[in-house]
């Protein structure tokens, strides 16, 4: 309980009085006397982690992931599905609802409470489902719970991804930026467990950084901080989807790498792609770690340039903010090891040595599962006042 | 007092107890009963601004600063002398204590109090020498008030300097950035006052950048948090004193700018800036701003030219943070017009439209003080937990 109100900055009291509120909601779970560091042994608490069940929603510019989670942000049932999301909200949702309610149905803990059809569900007896997370590929105004200006999410500007949720589910529903989400799962159990200034970067279809300053989640002003995908790579005149010449996510975005992997086949500088092409008519950025772990000369090149390109963006970010941890995730940072070798070699190469001394930059070990873990624990924050350190 | 109590987290006793402590130590003067908003008036206080003194050091690569302020952080008596940080702690620091003794014997208010001579000095009966705020131009590890490899300090690396002054001045010492305190003193009393997220540019002979996230500085986990002046302009192949190519410093930086000018006027290409060698042998950067207004093309060429590049790294940086607010500061800053229309330029071409939406751009409204005001505000909020917006 003193660990508690120190990280809480709650009194004791005021520790003691909410455990006893959710032991009522039957929430959390007595574990006894702890070991005893001198005076009194601590005791033990912990969430009950069956005492319901959060959705998590994480969804991509090409795949949607959708979990239920106990009260510990576990994912128990978990389902995905090709999207595009440039297919507008209403299409996508529909998607996305239909394995809400698949996953819901799978989950083995209180059916009958959890179907989400209104009544039934949402906090009768304080079991059932305590709320939703909705990550989402783009800027939140997460007071509102609406996408603001997303680019790459026509039809999307200031839709009512919350309301929707909230009204079918009748249940607090969260709605973010999906690399926030993915930062706050590496936070709860990933590699920045116990870290408090971190970037989680995203290197997916686009590129995305989450920003964890002094263990929350920083947003900046209109909710888009952390969009480094179109940070300039000066020199460069590769034409982005936005416009601009030189954008990060045109030179190492999965999108563009998919293109250039394609280029490399039809060419012919890439044998290893020009097969993979030749089998199945399209290739995808993963395509590429196959290609490069079997030694393909030119394949190896793009991996390396694309790390290349990712360090040198990170290395202004690590002049600027000075992070303890970086950590790299998305479809794209499994191309292998060169990706990340190249990556490293640039951060080491641009940054200044006082900035990289204590810097720690790593892929997430949450194996793509970091946004269904960080949604979970986002409403366990937001609904309890669970920090990703209390966990 | 519910205002204090809802911007400290106190509780109304708790405000009540400390005001009732700073009171007895002369530090708070009560102004009776203010405007009622409908309800019981309320009662207005505010910091005895005479009870007492500060003495704040702003050192910079080339000139220090120093300046007795009032509880209010208003600087009272105020001295400047050139220095050169490169001759070492022992030789710059003398200077800087002298121009200490200087200041506290020429401030008005209870002298004999706060002459510096140990016993003297520093609190008895709530009077005298309050505390010292030094700001030294490289990163500092701010727990212990030293610095930590500074790249253009030779000799200072942890060099005690909160000791050196905590010993002759007997009073608690405070040793941070010299961009953190400018970007403090802005949030006080500046263009910043009651903003949340500011970034404070300093485009002096180094530039570096004070971070103010959700109202406090942001230092990074070594200390090192917005040293941006060796960001890569991607492309630019100017040798930098650091080693690498292309440092924002080594394009924009007042050093550079020196001896680029010297460069235009020795080739004959910038007759404004030839005129001016030729009359004293050496330019400084502010040189440029007079041949920039006399419509000098050259100069003129320069100036855009420093504008673009340090624009062309605030992009990222808007990108990336999505602050409310940039403020650009030191001597450079006072090349004119040109350059705040070059910045800005830059920043809207390469920044995302959502990202600027909301963006202020301006220059500091402090005139040079940001530094010595910013040192009496932090002096202001370590010992009374004052914070700016609490001003």
């Amino acid at each position: 309980m003193s660990e508690l109100a120190r990280q809480t900055g709650l009194s004791r009291t005021g520790v003691g009085s909410r455990l006893t509120a959710l032991r009522g909601m039957g929430l959390v779970e007595d574990l006894g006397a702890g070991p005893s560091s001198g005076g009194r042994p601590p005791a033990l608490v912990r969430f009950a982690r069956n005492g319901g069940a959060v959705v998590a929603v994480d969804m991509g510019a090409t795949s949607v992931d959708v979990a239920v989670t106990n009260l510990a942000a576990e994912p128990v049932v978990h389902l995905a599905q090709d999207i595009d999301i440039r297919e507008g909200p209403k299409s996508v949702l529909n998607t996305t609802l239909d394995l809400v309610d698949q996953v819901l149905e799978a989950y083995p803990h209180a059916p009958g409470q959890l179907d989400g059809t209104g009544s039934k569900a949402a906090g009768s007896k304080g079991a059932g489902l305590k709320g939703i997370a909705v990550g989402i590929p783009g800027p939140v105004e997460f007071a509102t719970g609406r996408p603001v200006s997303p680019p790459i999410m026509p039809g999307w500007d200031q839709y009512p991804v919350r309301e929707l949720f909230e009204e079918r589910y009748g249940c607090p529903t969260f709605v973010d930026n999906d690399v926030n989400l993915m930062a706050i799962g590496e936070l709860w159990a990933g590699a920045a467990a116990s870290v408090q200034d971190v970037l989680w970067v995203k290197l997916g279809t686009g590129i995305g950084c989450g920003i964890i300053s002094q263990g929350a989640v920083f947003r900046g002003i209109s909710g888009c901080a952390g969009d480094i995908g179109h940070i300039e790579l000066g020199g460069d005149k590769t034409v982005c989807r936005c416009g601009n010449l030189g954008c990060l996510e045109a030179v190492a975005g999965g999108e563009a790498l998919a293109r250039r992997a394609e280029g490399l086949a039809l060419s012919g500088e890439s044998p290893s792609l020009a097969r993979m092409f030749d089998e199945r008519g399209t290739l995808r950025a993963e395509d590429l770690g196959v290609a490069a772990e079997e030694g393909d000369v030119a394949a190896v090149e793009l991996v390396r340039g694309a790390g290349r390109a990712v360090g040198a963006v990170l290395a202004s970010l690590v002049n600027f903010y000075n992070p303890e941890m970086i950590v790299i995730g998305g479809g794209v940072s499994r191309l292998g090891v060169r990706l990340l070798a190249s990556i490293r070699e640039s951060v080491y190469r641009r940054s200044l040595p006082l900035s990289t001394r204590d810097l720690v930059l790593t892929v997430s070990t949450l194996d793509g599962l970091a946004g269904v873990i960080g949604g979970g624990a986002m409403v366990l924050g937001e609904l309890y006042g669970l920090s990703p350190a209390g966990a």
